[in-house]
């Protein structure tokens, strides 16, 4: 029986389930094109740079590579799609600016009221694979309401390794289980639910744009499914 | 020369900076005494209490013991006043609730003024003592906007060891020098300028109650000196 009462905190998954990354990512990229003339199919490039987000943390969770944040990772991602798009006459400054776009991504248009709701009576927490400071920038940007940046650096484990999860409730003093996982990702999911988190769906349908064929729709019984943030404030009672 | 158009986060020393504990504990401390029938010195009980926050820490910083958060180590030294103040008939929940004393503390009146004002321009992120769930819960009651809850727990390290300073900023993704450190302290501001910060102080000349006879100004000549929390925001330009 999920009792929301029991909940404390609620920790959340934030590319894709907080913010659009791929129209952000687009949006960047044409604003590049606009001041450098370049000609690239920026939908193509985001979802290869997010395309390559899963096996660059993949060389640090099998301890190929030392402990390396997602900044930097994006980086060196950036790096080889600048040779693979042709991407040419960019400076160091310039190719830094432009990683940062990953600081720089709009919130969903539910996010911010839905967050605004859910902080009176709960703790909110980042519970996201970004770094801390990929993190603080977009808050402050987009005006996210956290509570606390946690996640896979504070952790030194990208999720959905274990202790990204339960360092984060232990460093909020809490009990996995007073601990509700918010995401859009059924995989993210199931990963904070084998640590004794409760859990929460929300649905982004057009999280890979108008094609996307995964993460439709809740796969398993989670605890709470919401259509969005604000219903999932209504459904907590906030 | 200081220039704060360099300055992209502040970092806040907190109890004693931003609360005030004494007065807070002293609060708690009567509020345990009605319900409990209990007769006790409270403005002396603070003070002992206190009084046990560096030997403790000194026992990590040295290695005598593995890393231990502020919580626990003010646990410890709440069993020992317990027993120096022939205090009795507490329930061990009555005890752990009496030792979240340290989450319940009250700000300066001009700390949530001033803090909302410095927000608009700044990153605002603890770098104190106190663990993570300490913090959060603080700021969440007395409605502290931070934007970050970093210090020594995620360092792993207690002020004034560098490390706790040089991880923060680190995971601001900032050099030492673009982080302005906020304190009460001449200690803590020396430590943070040792590793680069800059610094900034704001007297407390009550923390320690009507006979404090340290910090009660500025000792050498630190980056910023503000009346309070809100003439910091004017030197600062906010």
């Amino acid at each position: 029986m999920f009792d929301s009462a029991r909940i404390k905190a609620l920790t959340f998954d934030v590319f894709g389930t907080v913010v659009d990354w791929r129209e952000s990512i687009i949006r960047e990229g044409q604003a590049l094109a606009r001041a450098k003339g370049l000609d690239v199919d920026w939908a193509k490039f985001a979802d290869a740079w997010r395309g390559l987000y899963q096996p660059a943390m993949n060389r640090v969770r099998r301890g190929e590579v030392e402990w390396t944040k997602l900044d930097d990772l994006h980086r060196m991602s950036l790096v080889q799609l600048l040779g693979d798009f042709r991407i040419t006459g960019l400076t160091e400054a310039e190719v830094d600016d432009f990683n940062r776009a990953w600081h720089r991504l709009d919130p969903w248009p539910d996010a911010v009221p839905g967050l605004t709701r859910l902080k009176r009576r709960f703790i909110l927490a980042t519970l996201s694979n970004g770094n801390v400071a990929l993190m603080v920038n977009m808050a402050k940007r987009a005006g996210l309401p956290w509570d606390a940046i946690l996640g896979a650096e504070v952790a030194r484990h990208y999720k959905p390794q274990p202790e990204a999860y339960l360092t984060t409730a232990a460093l909020l003093g809490l009990a996995p289980d007073e601990c509700l996982m918010v995401a859009a990702h059924n995989g993210d999911l199931a990963a904070a639910s084998a640590q004794g988190f409760r859990t929460a769906f929300v649905p982004r349908p057009a999280e890979h744009g108008s094609s996307q064929s995964r993460d439709l729709k809740a796969e398993r019984d989670w605890d709470v499914i919401a259509a969005d943030f604000l219903d999932l404030a209504g459904k907590l009672g906030c």
